[in-house]
């Protein structure tokens, strides 16, 4: 039987500080399929090009990022039952294509929603650049501990998702066909989970085969949402939340609806076309007003 | 007018020290096509998986590379006219799978046909294990110097080019769908001219669009040799020469010829289906006889 220790997990706070090269900047951008064959590719030359370089927000996720710290025994978490649930950035100010920079991981929010179910965690990671001291995005995630509900903690409401309006068609479709080898690439940006690439360990947890990265797909939704809300320019997106609802599969397409809401705000989901199943929903998207 | 300075040229010894990870012997893999859309996917998940990882041979002609040195004005050479002719690897241990590598590059041979051709420049690094001292790999290049003929040096002849018995069929014949990002994965691992990347660089030379690597065909190559040849073991092949006959666009699909000689010894030829044209001839491969 697992219990939290609860004590360490509300004291979380790991410091890591990254150092990257244009380098990582390019090969995080590849493990989204940029230069793929899909009718981005050379509106988006400079996100895999060392000339005028520029870095994807949603490269925050993976920038100075603690692992999979949940994994550790003192925890006291059922690591392998956890789920990514929600993901959000907040982005300050566009990051450098190369430099080095420095995140603070904290627990903000805990729920135990009973033993049947689990308890969510809310984590919040600021990345920092070391050299001017600039905050560059806030990357907040809610983990779903599915093997440590009833705890005994407190069961307190989240933020209600975001609402797609999907009663009306959307206002852009944009197709991503994803390489066969999509995911051993998007784990070189950082995550090692061998549910991405070990046959048996995915079989393991029930999937016929290894899974595409939450994140990638999250990622591959924000590459839609730069080309058709942003005119390419990664430093319009101010925000992008969303919620994951299904795994892809490694050479699946992926469809990204965008909804034009106001302005500066839209929604965004992600399906897989071969199975039409959600994959990415209640996506909240923020841009900056006056870039 | 550019004058190959001689002396400068003659006197090349660049020593280069390199730590790699098991993620730049990964990276290269998935440079060369791993894990994408090919039957040989499940037998080469050893080289794409940091559990029980292996290195490709192939990847002695990145590791502890001096890069395009003769760029250095101090050479005098006529750069932007330069192509690479020939590759050759020999093999003297298995590459670890991470570790630090000593390469040192020099100068074996060169040979002047003339100002209308060009000058044959035969270069060789030979790579060393820091830690144990065990050389590696012996590679050798041919560079072609097209600008920086008729200087008056010495016109020898070249070893002859190995011939592929193409009077008759090859005895394996494998396909493989390059990716549109190929290149632009490729070159991550080390080689960074921008005519793989650059539309209006590619151009320049000629090019309706960026060109794949000639190292990376070669490397598809040693792919379909490892497979059909060495049941997938790294540590069988002991030689692989080849010519570069013709470029590679990205996208395009590469059919690789291997032709069985004797117990030990193959030949193997690289075709682009699309456009019916050899890319990589003249391809010697030496097995281990008793791995």
């Amino acid at each position: 039987v697992w219990i939290v220790n609860l004590e360490q997990v509300s004291a979380v706070c790991l410091e890591v500080r990254q150092e990257y090269s244009f380098r990582d900047t390019i090969l995080y951008a590849l493990g989204l399929g940029v230069g793929g064959p899909d009718p981005l590719a050379a509106s988006e030359l400079m996100f895999v090009y060392e000339k005028n370089l520029r870095t994807l927000p949603t490269m925050a996720v993976v920038l100075a990022s603690p692992g999979f710290w949940l994994r550790d025994p003192k925890y006291g978490i059922a690591w392998e039952r956890v789920l990514h649930g929600e993901q959000s950035i907040m982005m300050h100010r566009e990051i450098p294509a190369e430099g080095v920079v420095v995140g603070v991981t904290k627990i903000s929010g805990m729920s135990d929603k009973g033993a049947d179910k689990g308890v969510l965690l809310y984590s919040s990671k600021e990345v920092f650049d070391e050299k001017t001291g600039d905050r560059l995005a806030t990357v907040s995630a809610t983990l779903f501990l599915r093997g440590d509900g009833g705890f005994g903690g407190k069961n307190e409401p989240g933020p209600k998702p975001y609402s797609v309006p999907d009663a009306r068609g959307p206002d852009h479709v944009l197709e991503f066909v994803t390489h066969p080898a999509q995911a051993l690439l998007y784990r070189l940006s950082g995550d090692l989970n061998p549910i991405h690439v070990d046959p048996e360990v995915a079989g393991k947890v029930g999937f016929a085969k290894p899974i595409l990265h939450g994140l990638c797909t999250y990622g591959i939704a924000g590459r839609a949402v730069l080309s058709t809300l942003c005119q390419g320019d990664p430093a319009r997106l101010k925000r992008f939340d969303a919620r994951f609802a299904s795994p892809v599969f490694p050479g699946e397409t992926i469809v990204v609806d965008v909804w034009n809401e106001s302005k500066d705000r839209a929604a965004v989901r992600a399906r897989v076309k071969e199975r039409d199943v959600v994959v990415l929903g209640n996506g909240r998207i923020d841009l900056q007003s006056s870039v």
